[in-house]
């Protein structure tokens, strides 16, 4: 039997994606982009808009947003000064698998592991803050021993942590409802190795592609082949920064007709081409 | 499978056994005792020494010293202001069953599994006072949720902490190497709840009872009969704070021929009767 302190070794090896400080710049605007990591925003300076499913909430100094896993979002800076935060992006994976009694007993699991989660908002105590700027020191640090171990550690503390302050205080919890919604965003997910098309995903949710793309629209203010694309273009920047897959591959991977129009269609959503992306991800711009 | 999560939670419920600040006034003396359980003295004031297996150590403001298991070790404020340090005491068998692998690499580790560790000196960090600090911050705590999870995961970042810290600087390990002592100590745990004599634990040994106590003295400082009350008595103390048992079935269950002459042995190695011990752990004196 392994233990707990083995799994915090070795197991979850990718567990964290990323965990960094960031500014970002007035005028800035990135997404609309979705992905299957959790990501989370500590603002300590400034505010910043982020529109998730189609709502926009503005994040002030003080406060944390949670996005949920394949939520659709984007950034967008109207304040006329910089906004600081911790940023990071981890797997829901990690806590997949865990028993209904602790999912039940500790709350922010409970969000995770609801497919119906889009967003949570809160206020962050001082205690949260230092967590989340322990895995971000242990997630850039190039020297010392044990960071990864650490740093999962402190993903751990930070679900209690989350835990504890959601039954105390002030939040706002965004969920999706429409069961129609959640299908095809699942189906689109399980198929991201293909060419789908709107009718594959009507097909497969039983109704028309009419009714399919009015509901779709209604719900996340974006249209299905939107939503496809930029789930593809999400799987792409997670290849291009995480792999060693070259442009053609990846294009190919996500059924795209010809590596020209990959790069389009990517430079379409994130207003950069993919070599770029990879650029300014090496540098963290 | 369990989660690691769910074994946050669930699993090794009694991992800490106790974890707070703690303040000696001068001339405080305590022990000999020893225990299973891996002992952590944080000193954040003053000074104190600490006899360990015969040696004495003076543990100064800035040092840690931890305890491994079964070791006999004492406490004597010879200095002339009080002493406050944090105090920890953690179950060594969570980290029995972790893999070959893990234990090479994370440095403290293999001391806690190494039954030929006798202490550990070290000067600590801020961010390991942090951690200790958080570990009884949890422990103690009436009101909060997940405490208990909570205190665990900063259980296993101290081994991290620990382990990186350790293979950093300046530190003092002692080890007991003489197989016959280790022998007999062992042999004296598994044999708690009977009546041990000298010459059953020589018989075990396979050698002469004789030979069995000059080596044990050499080696440990005490006499067998010492250590085997000594054991006892660290056995009892457990029992009086963290069960429900009566006095009389605790001087039973150790193979005491009477209450009374329990109550004497107690008194001879604690200085107090177990009822006042367990008056005063009830009030932390």
């Amino acid at each position: 039997m392994e233990s707990t302190i083995g799994r915090l070794v070795h197991r979850e090896q990718d567990m964290i994606y990323n965990a960094l400080p960031r500014t970002l710049q007035p005028g800035y605007n990135f997404g609309p982009h979705c992905h299957k990591n959790v990501e989370v925003c500590m603002m300590t300076e400034g505010e910043c808009d982020i529109v998730v499913d189609g709502e926009t909430i503005t994040v002030r100094t003080g406060e944390m947003m949670v996005i949920f896993s394949h939520m659709i979002h984007s950034f967008h800076m109207r304040s006329r000064r910089p906004a600081r935060f911790l940023q990071m992006h981890f797997q829901p994976d990690s806590f997949s698998g865990v028993e209904a009694d602790v999912v039940r007993d500790v709350k922010f699991l409970s969000y995770i592991t609801d497919e119906h989660s889009a967003y949570l908002l809160l206020p962050f105590s001082d205690r949260l803050r230092d967590c989340v700027e322990r895995i971000c020191m242990e997630m850039n640090s190039k020297t010392e021993e044990h960071c990864k171990p650490l740093a999962k550690i402190y993903i751990y503390e930070m679900v209690f942590l989350l835990s504890r302050e959601i039954s105390q205080g002030y939040r706002r919890i965004f969920v999706i409802e429409n069961p129609l919604a959640i299908k095809a965003i699942q189906y689109i997910n399980d198929h991201m190795e293909e060419k789908i098309m709107l009718s594959d995903v009507a097909a497969a949710c039983h109704v028309t592609a009419r009714h399919l793309s009015s509901v779709f629209k209604d719900i996340t203010n974006i249209t299905v082949n939107d939503y496809i694309n930029i789930a593809k273009v999400d799987n792409a920047m997670r290849w291009l920064t995480g792999t060693d897959l070259t442009m053609a591959e990846i294009a190919s991977k996500l059924g795209f007709s010809s590596t020209q129009y990959f790069s389009t269609v990517f430079k379409r959503y994130t207003r950069v081409t993919p070599g770029e992306y990879k650029d300014m991800s090496e540098k963290d711009i």
